[in-house]
């Protein structure tokens, strides 16, 4: 029987990792190929990046619409509202190790929102909305407290007047960012706010169609984007920035070294966009301009001499990770918080799909292929190899 | 443009819940669809109920083979070794608020188990395996202190040298279990280790297929497992049973009642065994013996009375979850514990296909289909509806 099961476990297929298999509708965000972008809700990331602010897009991809006037003001007045995190869960942050890792704290600490949430247990769309709006305005509030606590800092409280991006560099720095910090800080939000059902989408749907509650499906897209395959890479990115800067090297040519040693180099290629990431091109022009004003432009630099080298030797264009690392260096935010960031935008994308699940549910439940063995029996533990 | 989005919204296909789509291998479980019954790792479950202890089927799921009596000893040692849970954890308990939800309570939980663990960024495989055994030893500690502080008692201790089913009763209590008390609770953790690719077992593998972590992939088990649709079946047939009595009705009168008019009776139907789930025939002998012996026969008579009606009525046979209610019940266990106990069982199967995924990875990411609309463009807001 041992043997028979070795057998079979030879044959065993590649998993599938569901690639191209479709699992439900969504009108939130999608890739168009044709024209090698992103749209969110029938915009192009282009439009959005250059047009919308962040709470713009937080209404397009939670009610399919870019708001008016009057949805504007409200959604933003309520978001305002519950940026102050429970006291509770400040104080679990007071009480938790210092230095750990920054996506464990926040996926116990969104976790512990749900126990000072009256509504955690609520499932008609009007809670969850209002759930929606107290996690997403709370996850900064979390993520620049913890910090703070880490540097022996108190942490600081949310303004009533900045936006939701604005305001989370202010929590960490304790001064308002100037205009260009500013631009760049929301516009990066939209770039990461949604892209299709990856990994984190995915799995947000998986939780929420056993129609467990919002703070579980989005406790799970955390711990879901943590990984190096998904939102950490353009942490590696900075990695790699910093151990080439420190080893005092030229770019272009380590780029090549580690193409000849058959290394990789993170943040390049794409599945879809073929001839580059729209977003990373947005990032690109972002970083430039943070590098000119804050007078430190090598991070810059250096990125665009490692995609001049990519391109040359592998014909591969950067994707969003790559950019995002010097654009966030540029605006002081440590390595260890790209992930932190990336959820703080992408939390509104697991929502509406969150959302767009509840609304047309069916239990999440695929098949494995059994390649164990069949028809054992038990017998006395002393006869046992 | 809105126009054409919504006609086309009136063509979208139903969610397929990736019925059928295969993900990948395992070796853990399997329904065998001729002989109506459920096998881990090549042994019937009736057999491993009857003959094994939950720590053998744990040896089994994670390593592929019974245990012999070294390999027993071996993992036993290190289960009740690592039964006390961190201090900084149960503080944190002791902090939250009392009679949060359980499951809320246990995921929050365990995820700051995540903080107090040295290794919890480590991914080999000997690491995740020493993480497997302290999430697992910990998770009856955690479900059990949390529960007494809810009633203004002290956690208790874990025992020493009770094995793992008997000391989840123990720390509830304050007594060990006598010895039908312990067969029932060590049985009815073994019928719940693993059941294939469910809705928790599959989230566990999304999660982990990016390369995040243990605890992020048990914490996402925890929120998914937490739906009525998957865990909290077994509560919603205990609810039910307590409202016939509470309404002095007869049961078999009032399952006839409830089909009449066309409402639901929980428990009852299984996509796969049509002749009966086999863990359900497993816990009503449990459910009846139990009730002898605490002479309250009535929750299992009333379970059997419904039982008869709907095979009656409606053909069908109970689930796992109709006769777990009534034997947690005869166990003394809460209604509010009944998903956590579920947990405490689970972890197991959910540990173990974390790391099939680990060993063979690929990203898990299928496709939505997007039916929103295309093509929109920026336009000032004061010209928005």
């Amino acid at each position: 029987m041992v043997e028979a099961a070795t057998a079979e476990k030879t044959e065993k297929k590649k998993p599938s990792g569901l690639e191209d298999a479709v699992v439900g509708n969504t009108s939130i965000s999608t890739i168009i190929e044709k024209e090698a972008t992103l749209i969110y809700g029938g915009y192009t990331i282009e439009d959005l990046a250059a047009n919308a602010s962040f709470e713009e897009v937080i209404h397009l991809i939670w009610y399919g619409k870019l708001p008016n006037q009057v949805e504007l003001a409200e959604l933003n007045s309520k978001l305002v509202a519950n940026r102050p995190a429970p006291e509770g869960v400040l104080a679990m942050l007071r009480n938790l190790p210092q230095h750990g890792n920054s996506m464990d704290v926040l996926r116990t600490a969104v976790s512990a929102l749900a126990l000072y949430d009256e509504e955690a247990q609520e499932m008609s769309h009007e809670a969850n909305l209002r759930k929606a709006i107290r996690i997403t305005a709370q996850i900064p509030t979390l993520v620049a407290a913890y910090e703070r606590l880490g540097q022996g800092q108190e942490p600081i409280a949310p303004s009533s007047h900045l936006s939701h991006a604005s305001n989370f560099l202010y929590m960490l720095e304790g001064e308002e960012p100037n205009a260009l910090r500013a631009e760049t800080i929301d516009t990066a939000l939209i770039l990461h706010a949604d892209h299709e059902l990856n990994a984190s989408a995915f799995a947000t749907i998986v939780t929420a169609s056993t129609l467990s509650d919002l703070h579980s499906a989005i406790v799970t897209a955390i711990g879901t984007l943590k990984g190096p395959l998904h939102g950490g890479a353009n942490q590696a990115v900075m990695k790699t920035l910093e151990q080439i800067d420190a080893a005092g090297l030229d770019a272009g040519a380590w780029t090549a070294e580690q193409f000849a040693n058959k290394k990789l180099v993170m943040g390049f290629g794409h599945r879809v966009y073929k001839h580059g990431d729209p977003r990373a091109f947005i990032l690109k022009k972002l970083a430039q301009q943070l590098g000119q004003q804050n007078g430190e432009s090598k991070w810059y630099d250096m990125s665009a001499a490692i995609e001049r080298a990519v391109l040359e030797i592998r014909g591969l264009y950067p994707n969003v990770d790559f950019y995002s690392a010097s654009t966030y260096r540029a605006l002081g935010i440590k390595t260890g918080l790209y992930i932190p960031l990336f959820v703080v935008s992408r939390v509104v994308g697991w929502i509406g799909h969150a959302f767009e699940q509840y609304a047309d549910n069916r239990i999440i439940r695929p098949r494995a292929e059994y390649i164990g063995p069949e028809g054992l029996k038990y017998g006395p533990i002393s006869n046992r190899k």
